[in-house]
């Protein structure tokens, strides 16, 4: 028998175990009180934010070095993105961030009704052609979910360099009511990057002179 | 400004599109047809294999190079991956692969009745929590899709390094009536590994002592 050099992606996922919530229903409704002891500060009236495809991490890991009280969720749909992300915040040991592998669609079997205090949309798949407008995750479908499980003051924060995207996105807020602030088309020139926190995909492709368009979006 | 050094990754995509298969409704029932051009000897009788979910491309890329009178078609869901794929056939300017971003749900409106002879499924995900069991590639709706597409004698072959995914896709290829054959649990100990394209998933975690499972299933 060969030597065994590299782990297996079933057992790499197991050994970021604590990491990853394998059944979040379980904890509808009680999400920062099952998860208090994580934050820098034990109290069950933190900040509750998810990433809704976090690809690699960088954002959300940052994220959570920043917000030490805030408990942060990251879901991920791509299985060897999604353990690379916990290998990255395993290895930074940031202990506020719980990963979920599944679909945007099963967000409010997870999460109660005005549970969440902010949703991030970092650089989502921008399913440019029109037939796949209905998988874009601020489709009026996904956005009506979103609506449920934010707090009545909570927001969304996009992120992305497609236009079609962006375009389409501020349709659908607009179209349903959602309130928009901090809009730029060029995130990279406006005042506001001081506080950005770069995806590896806007380092690696879009930091180069593209522009980056970004939204605040609150539910209506 | 600062200078551009790396690209877009749409930019990256668009530099592939002639890979790209943008609107694959529009040659259901004449792929063969519509891409003989792109095969060793410009027929169209010849075969249409699948493969679901290519990853980063490495398998059907050599699938290719060893059947250059068989059109390939790739689909992926993953953009990242797709795009790695796609730069990789790219650039080895193999002409008989073809990729498309599409959901797996969706391969009855892109392929007509009896038009594919072979689908690969490689290392899919394997969504082990029973209550994820719908979402693994060989769940019965999807095998009642492959089942539509595939010619009388056309068959899939899968390879996993997962057991909750192999005896599951067993369980379910047996319900259904469908055929197997050519099935171990030691893929890399048994006769057939001569022939074994190896994928990236499995040269860099699973091929160091980790048994790999593959069965061919001959549809009902």
């Amino acid at each position: 028998m060969r030597m065994r050099k590299k782990k297996h992606a079933e057992e790499r996922i197991a050994a970021c175990g604590e990491l990853l919530v394998t059944e979040p229903q379980s904890f509808s409704g009680k999400w920062r009180e099952a998860f208090a002891a994580r934050l820098e500060r034990c109290v069950d009236t933190a900040a509750l934010s998810l990433e809704i495809g976090c690809g690699k991490g960088a954002f959300i890991l940052e994220m959570a070095r920043r917000e030490p009280e805030t408990l942060f969720v990251a879901i991920e749909c791509c299985r060897e993105a999604l353990l690379l992300a916990m290998e990255k915040v395993k290895d930074a040991g940031v202990p506020n961030i719980l990963f979920l592998h599944e679909n945007a669609a099963d967000l409010d079997q997870i999460f109660a009704p005005e549970e969440v205090d902010r949703i991030y949309l970092n650089f989502s798949d921008p399913w440019p052609k029109a037939r796949h407008a209905k998988r874009r995750l601020t489709a009026p479908s996904f956005l009506a979910l979103y609506a449920r499980i934010l707090k009545q003051d909570g927001f969304l924060r996009q992120k992305t360099d497609n236009v079609i995207l962006f375009e389409s996105s501020l349709e659908n807020y607009k179209a349903l009511g959602w309130r928009l602030s901090d809009l730029t088309r060029d995130l990279h020139a406006s005042p506001e990057n001081a506080d950005n926190i770069e995806t590896e995909y806007e380092k690696n492709f879009s930091a180069k002179g593209f522009a980056i368009q970004a939204v605040t979006a609150r539910k209506p």
